[in-house]
């Protein structure tokens, strides 16, 4: 797992303890045995975090780790998985010492323990570029049941589970020096929807996690649905503190549909009742914000049922 | 797999015929169905490279994505098993077009298909700094037949296969501006032992893939397998090329032995016709370099029998 004989020492007592699953070798091997379970598909799904690009030089460590694992998880819940184990991939700048990796391992063992997820085994390598870490994570669904991208269905309606925009404003005001501290937490702490996922099983046509921004994210599963989506700006859920700091004109609707880092789930269904019965289960708020119709593309009105110009589809990380 | 819309288009364009096996949905999901195998344990593995760490920033793209995947299936070889599938982690610096990507994804392509390995899935990142890659691997072994690190047993031969040091010596060359190009070969494109592996299952009592340099991972036996590894320094097999550059000294042997990045398969076994008859098969050289005792740790010895200090126990990438 790491390329050097102290950091073997480091690795094993920070991150041994995480590895609470017999296939893990406790971190001892090349390799681990996947958390395979009988009558379920396992299934898996990696995202990286670079520094600058996904979180601040100076968040938290402890911030940093729960973050990289939670948009992984978020991948899984919006698939309907229960997570299994993730592996973790770990490039480390000269300046990262034993304070940072002790704080790191704790956030991680923390929201490990939140999840009911082991650490599998991974990798620890220098790098003279800013810190970067890739999580692989795994999950259940029951045989076949997994929830695509590519099922929606005119005449479904979409989704949208919490507030969207939240992050984007938590990012604006740590680049601006102040503001709500619950916006920040959005931002640094995404809170991935796995019970409304697994309680969307065989009720939502298709749904993604929001990452790169509601519109985007509903714009891929138009394209993989092969359908037009149409979506109310005013219906789009905001919180009170966004609300506050960007205003509610349609520019500021849309601002937040497109800033990505929300980690809600977006989805169809043709089921409204089944919709909001998963949404009591999960205990999380679900949002009616338009329908899918024949056609291709994303579209998006005004309440005066006009078309709003979308410049924007998505954060741009690349 | 993707942040923006160009870029989702030409990952789908370059990567998609990549993910040749139902369960990767033509990269069109947030995740994958992981290809389990009745009566077989899935073996995962994850394997970062960094530029300028594990490979320079003048190496051709093709070269670069083949040894990303083929450090990954080293490590899948060396516990006995088959590859499956794999995910693939891009974070890209800005300076990276088309072009590039179009090698890189060729370089994958021939590989993938060398190796029976398709791509399930993945993520596409920008980075402000060096470009780094991180893929994990998924294979087969029948149930409970993983060749562990821990199994090693007083009395056990120690075997290598391959040569040791060439990729050390070819890293050494690109540094000083020529030289043997068998030997650069060996650093940017190693070989892993696959055939050996499978051969391996219930011969080897543990083995490990030769990353860190082959004292290192030795020691790393060692130490989860609590035993004494001894190791006679002058059967440490190496090739024409590297004896012409680095010499046949003590020194220029543990050099070899501590140079890292081999991707030899180093192990230990009860049973030397069974090694040597695993070795025809799979059309490798395997040579017996030391043997296990009671004890801990690792010691070398020259012809005759003094023991030979290494001070440096593997390559330090961290």
């Amino acid at each position: 797992m790491a390329d050097r004989p102290s950091e073997f020492a480091l690795i094993a007592e920070l991150f041994a303890p995480l590895a609470t699953t017999p296939g893990a070798f406790a971190l001892s091997d090349d390799a681990a045995i996947a958390p395979v379970r009988a009558g379920h598909d396992l299934i898996v799904t990696t995202d990286a975090l670079v520094e600058g690009v996904h979180f601040l030089a100076g968040d938290p460590p402890d911030a940093i780790a729960r973050k990289a694992l939670r948009v992984n998880l978020s991948d899984l819940a919006a698939k309907g998985a229960e997570p299994a184990g993730y592996l973790l991939s770990l490039s480390l700048p000269q300046r990262i010492d034993r304070t940072w990796l002790e704080h790191f391992a704790r956030g991680l063992g923390e929201d490990q323990n939140a999840f009911g997820v082991p650490l599998l085994g991974g990798d620890t390598t220098a790098t003279p570029g800013p810190l970067s870490l890739t999580i692989t994570a795994m999950g259940h669904v029951p045989a076949g049941a997994m929830i695509r991208r590519s099922g929606a269905k005119a005449g479904d309606g979409v989704y949208i589970s919490g507030t969207i925009g939240d992050a984007g404003g938590g990012l604006a005001v740590l680049q601006s020096g102040g503001g709500p501290a619950e916006l920040i937490e959005r931002y640094r702490l995404p809170s991935p929807r796995l019970a409304l996922g697994r309680a969307l099983r065989g009720v939502a046509s298709a749904a993604i996690d929001v990452s790169d921004g509601l519109l985007a994210d509903l714009a891929h599963i138009a394209d993989v649905s092969s359908v037009r989506i149409s979506v109310e700006a005013a219906r789009i859920p905001r919180s009170a503190a966004l609300r506050a700091l960007w205003g509610d004109t349609p520019a500021a609707i849309v601002h937040a549909a497109t800033a990505g880092d929300d980690y809600e789930i977006a989805f169809t269904s043709a089921h409204e009742e089944q919709v909001m019965e998963a949404a009591g289960q999960a205990g999380v708020s679900v949002t009616r914000i338009g329908h899918v119709e024949q056609g291709a593309g994303l579209v998006v009105h005004d309440p005066e049922g006009r078309e709003i110009a979308v410049a924007r589809a998505g954060f741009t990380h690349f």
